[in-house]
């Protein structure tokens, strides 16, 4: 099981670094590419109709304005891709990043999480890996019952102050 | 292999229903039923802790206004939730239901679909399924095969005019 | 007569503080607790459920991005909840918090104040704690006095220029 | 026990009505009347300043545009004011109505309800009313029973078909 | 002729200083003052309904937020009211003070100019006192000479660099 | 004294013409005239620079989408110019009506009233006039009395029912 | 001299056919076609790559929701690109449309024009051709003439009545 | 052939020079100057009017705001002109200033760029030239190619690591 992480521009790597984080977290093998959408239509075109054939799983994609590179993405990759909206500087205070993801037409979805939600991006191929193997998702589980304890630590600090 | 379709309220149902549509046109089963966040909490908590130990894969939400049900499944079960914002009448031009779903706290993310995309959210369900199983899969590149020869016909059909 | 404030992070304690202080200034008892839709649903459950219970007249819940828990806690407490939209890092310039914590579907209403706008959540309890208790009331009526005298301090401070 | 219901103009009665409504399902005293900020500001001044001293616990107040009601009460009277945002037939979607209600300076807080919400302002009122008076709080708990049952009901239903 | 400009916090001067050094600049007498809608209500009234008897012409108003303070001014003065929205810290990117201000309703005109336009609104209050004064209109015309001046000096200096 | 109005286009008349009925009704005299900023420059030139030449004292401009009507008037035309923000059918909601005529650059102000304010502008401009004219001020404060009386005989009505 | 028109889709033609219809006035030769960028990427990518050595000068790309046709067009191609935001039914407001065609990352430019205005996309075409032709450019000219004497005839008419 | 680059103000030439500096990279000839539509409207009129009697093929022109400068140039000349959207200071998150520069009515388009796009304006401008001119259109295909290559040492570099 693998995911591949593309982004459409090396700036928008300290974003999607959180994708990265998370799967190794998860112990989930990964991919990671820089595909423009914009500057590189071929290597999109090379990259999405042959992931799946490649043992990719999941695809998770992160870019910013006039996002175009989830969308084509899935528009060529019968796998499930994940877009990131990032709000980089020549975003409209992320609008453009959210709405040119996540607006597709009827047939060709994608998968979209919050702004700069490249953290949940790892986490949600997770689970989408973890929907059909049980070892996958016991991680989830535990990793749930993580944010419940790291809540419960902090509330008791908080009352002792 | 099944996919659950909840919602929020029976008014949801127009909306909703192209989930269900596309998912028995995938040849995937399903279960459909109306968890209310506001209304029946407690049936939000028995859903959401136990879909995945009843041979659920993965999970559809719809809801609209200050859409609280795709994020509350989603912090409760390990499954993959795919959220659909639904423009409801008391919504103010649907913004409140996308961004309600859509911009979940890291570590629990919501697979977030475009305003009223049920289609697409059974779509991204099946292409999940079809993720670690290359009969689903195959399903998805045929659909996406037809989809390119329904536009080549309109092409045809409007330059014969 | 006591008004719990819950949060949905630690992160929104440096907001929030404002309702602790001010309720503290109109005498008024307060329970402080960390209470996280997303990560402790449970606890969420329990707190909502019992929270009229154990003496508390009203709560007040903050949180921000997809603010679900003012809206939860509505839906299982018997109780006036006031929601706090907070403008946290992971959030759409607030519209995000706003929306999701002002939208209540019918049946279910979140008494929401402005962004960030803790100190007035603290004032609005207060109100309605006063609004069956005389004393308090007069406490109001004396703290608009207040911010009145010292608008027409800063006014002749100005004119003395 | 008595809540005031307040509206800027007799063409807000259609949304406003929904909280006339629903206090009276919940056996709740109102009184109605129109004053219009920006039309009758001595009614306003008179209204605000004596609410208080005229056995009113709670006021509702409805208006759309540039929704100045709300506010400016809230400003004189020390009972707890809930604002319900008209979308008016001169109103930008809504967006100015919820603005000019939720967004109050810090010391004159306004309990805002969803765009046309008045129903959720009545029971929001019942609720304050109920927030130190066990029979009020019960009738909120029954309601909130129903609701649930409503949901349950239609649920089963659909599942009939 | 005298133009009052009035604020609704000391927070504003900053921004309604702009008003007043213009007028200045024109050799329009000027009034400053602090009336907050919402602080000091009383003030407002006392303000609004005796301004065109105390030899005032123009009134302009600055507020931020729910600003309330120039739609209340003009729904109790018969003189021309210039609002002014003012960005302030906590306001949502400046949304709600422009139409809290701008979106009046039928009957009650407020003048609104662009946010933090404070130059503008004392421009504009000097172009309705030269409305029927040929003495002021000249200065005014002296200033577009001016304005144009001063680009053209611009465009100069930037072509010979 | 004089007031001209102006639109845009023909099709913004059944706005405008809420601002012709109440300056008639308020007996000022009026001129209207179709000027176009983007079909007729040399008309709005002409228009712009010789208005306050002609005896008018006050503009009124109407405009939708990018609506530079208002503003290209206000740069030429020593006098007050007031922007009606019309809500087109070319427009997004209103809002490039609105920004384009509002947030005119310091030193060039326009008057922007609500979106389809065309009444509060006719009302507007009679209170310019009668900022030093006390027949014409007379008129508005009757026609506020007017407003009042309105509302006090719905408020009446209503209770009557 | 050749204009190409593309859409994303057979249901964009209603708003598409303004650009024929005008570019057939102006005499300048089209050639029309559906291309998707989610359904059809491969005829995307044969289209791109070509038109310029086809004949094509200028192309014309219209799509809604999260519109990707234009800027994907414009990614392979030398040619300029015109984009058309549609509002279509699945569009929020038409600003998706608007956002993920306008906001293009520096490199890969598209010529936006108005929501819905592919009138204006046929007429810049024009102008591009006219920009080194002078007999298209006279066209555009006597163009312009027209509708100046459209509205002059307007504004006749509008005072005879 | 030559682009001539204008903008509003001064404070616009950081954002412009983008334009200038692309363009010059091309080997594009350009004239630059500052015209104001608000405070040199007879500059306006001199330069729209007669710019492609002097040798001009494309115009290029950046303002903030109510930014109404490439509009008129658009209304008065009829060379195609591209439109840069300044996110000035007083600008509404830059909203005013891509609405009212995109938002053109029928019959005069303006080729809107994206927010800040003044390099994309240059290009924009080259592809235009290009589209008759074969040497011109070479540099285009030669910068897309070069963007590639770009991309691609990002990815390699990023791989290395």
């Amino acid at each position: 099981m693998k995911v591949a992480i593309i982004m459409g521009s090396i700036s928008d790597m300290p974003v999607m670094q959180d994708a990265i984080d998370i799967l190794k977290e998860f112990g989930v093998e990964t991919e990671v590419d820089i595909v423009s959408a914009h500057r590189t239509p071929e290597k999109l075109f090379e990259f999405s109709t042959t992931a799946h054939t490649r043992g990719i799983n999941v695809i998770i994609a992160g870019a910013g304005g006039a996002a175009h590179l989830p969308g084509m993405v899935a528009s060529m990759s019968p796998l499930p891709v994940i877009g990131v909206p990032v709000k980089s500087s020549n975003s409209i205070d992320g609008w453009d990043s959210v709405l040119s993801i996540l607006q597709m037409p009827g047939g060709v979805p994608v998968a979209t999480v919050a702004l700069n939600g490249a953290k949940n991006a790892g986490i949600l191929a997770t689970q989408i890996l973890g929907s059909q193997d049980k070892t996958v998702q016991d991680k989830i589980v535990a990793y749930k019952q993580n944010l419940k304890e790291g809540v419960n630590k902090a509330a008791e600090g908080m009352k002792k102050q």
